[in-house]
């Protein structure tokens, strides 16, 4: 099959074999996303060599354990555990010590033609939502994960700041608690489609009219100005969630968060029940942030084009 | 009355005039400690000028609204809110952004024969506990207000790095709570006052021997060494608990609190009554944090001596 891997020659595509796990399902590919982090990734980050992508739809070929999947579209969640861990046995395997994570740590990702996952880590995807959509379900879910990691109320105010991929998630996600909910990001067509679904927005340059009142502000942005403006727009005994993974090691003004005591809150992956929830019940809005579908066979023109300053969304279409 | 001031040529000892606020408590003060902040105050933190210090014992001379008092030891809360905010009026001016706190925002402090404060801000100290004891109430309070922002349980693993005044109050304010609580320091002979009191101790060099397995670590060093170990040291999912203010912006590994989804909680004031209790019970030992007591009159050499390298607490009696 033909995939789009991470060699120690930097991005190639390959022809492979095609995975055959018998204890696992096999999924056919039907579309797949291009993540930040695969750029992280293809610039180095983590060590991966592999099968990039995690984000994907598909058609599950086989699924051991669970017939009523075959011939259905999946997503799939990304972190497959060891299953004999506490965290495993416990029914949440992100944390296991001993994860391989699809297309980043020890696993074939999803730009290919087909792909191996768990079983258990596939749901059926909702007859309405389309593929285009569906593609979504991991960066969503991931997005909706902020909810697991912190309680927003609908008397809240919440700032996210960023307007790339994960930040117009993140917004939207977190819109959807009925939270008062503003938008920081560059790009004024971006943040427009926040917008569009009544979100009060604010470009960079314009943020300083902002007071200091929010309960929670979601860093998006990656950079570590977003760090430095979401400290000084939390207010005492708030809660800043940090969503990027930050290239280096930003400084950050350790004394605020003791003098204000203030909560700062990683967020990785999320559930994908609310994801595809949110997607069936169109309360988000993911198809605006595609801005092109590459096949595969193109791959690595698409990983150019997903690295470009303000690009959104990419597709791969094996 | 004999005071140390923080004056534009530096710490200066000074006779001024006595508290006279007719809406306020009049306190005699009986012992005063030397805090850290005291010392960054000299060093020109938070450009505060007036009367040094917070931690004090003292005697009420007045205490409008609660005669009670008059003639009782107390000690007292050092946040003084505007009494008018919805933070003020909930009970609770450790946030209230007009805020003053004695010996430290807008307030003369407690380094002094006598200091002013709202009635409100005193509670009477019980018989039982001696004004060398007494005198730690704030700096104890600030210790168990880790447990106002962590819910730590008899079965979690605790981590409390710093061995200096705070630190080892920390770790015995968290092991009253019956979590098996581990200290890492760089003096022995500080921390088996902690190991007389039972708890594990590591000496800095010593701690690589540790295993990534603490639900909370308490970051109490106040060196940008200390919060690499806590982030190197806490589980996934764990938090860590900034309670030094750290001098500059420090580095951090921000990719790890996302990845690993770790907490991290700034904490700097705490309620009066845990420490009191503390203190009364005896669940805690303070006096052997004592170095030396020495005259107000000789403040000025009291400070530097507060300053030297692993110097415990100084105490001053006007």
């Amino acid at each position: 099959m033909l995939a789009l891997r991470m060699t120690d020659a930097g991005p190639r595509l390959e022809e492979i074999a095609t995975p055959a796990r018998p204890d696992e399902a096999l999924v056919k590919v039907r579309l797949a996303g291009i993540c930040n982090t695969d750029l992280e990734i293809v610039r180095g980050y983590a060590g991966f060599r592999g099968v990039l992508g995690h984000e994907f739809v598909g058609e599950a070929v086989t699924a051991p354990g669970r017939p009523e999947l075959v011939g259905r579209r999946v997503v799939g969640e990304i972190n497959a555990g060891c299953s004999g861990c506490e965290l495993c046995r416990s029914g949440d395997p992100r944390h296991c010590p001993g994860r391989t994570v699809l297309g980043i740590v020890a696993r074939d990702g999803a730009h290919a033609e087909f792909l191996s996952l768990p079983t258990a880590n596939l749901l059926a995807v909702p007859d309405t939502v389309e593929d285009r959509a569906a593609v979504f379900a991991e960066p969503l879910a991931a997005a909706f994960g902020i909810l697991e990691r912190v309680d927003i109320t609908p008397d809240m105010r919440v700032l996210v700041i960023g307007d790339g991929k994960l930040g117009l998630l993140c917004a939207q996600a977190v819109a959807t608690t009925g939270a008062t909910t503003v938008a920081v990001g560059r790009h004024r067509t971006k943040l427009d489609l926040l917008r569009r679904r009544g979100l009060a927005t604010y470009l960079e340059d314009d943020a300083a009219r902002l007071a200091r009142d929010f309960d929670v502000v979601v860093e998006a942005s990656g950079a570590e100005s977003g760090l430095k403006r979401a400290l000084a727009l939390v207010k005492p005994r708030g809660t800043i969630v940090l969503k990027s993974t930050f290239h280096g090691e930003p400084r950050i003004e350790a004394w605020r968060i003791v003098v204000d005591e203030i909560s700062v809150v990683g967020s990785r992956c999320g559930r994908f029940a609310p994801a595809l929830e949110a997607l069936a019940r169109g309360t988000v809005d993911v198809l605006s942030l595609i801005e092109d579908e590459q096949p595969l066979q193109d791959g690595l023109r698409a990983l150019e084009k997903a690295g470009a300053k303000g690009a959104l969304k990419i597709l791969l279409r094996p």
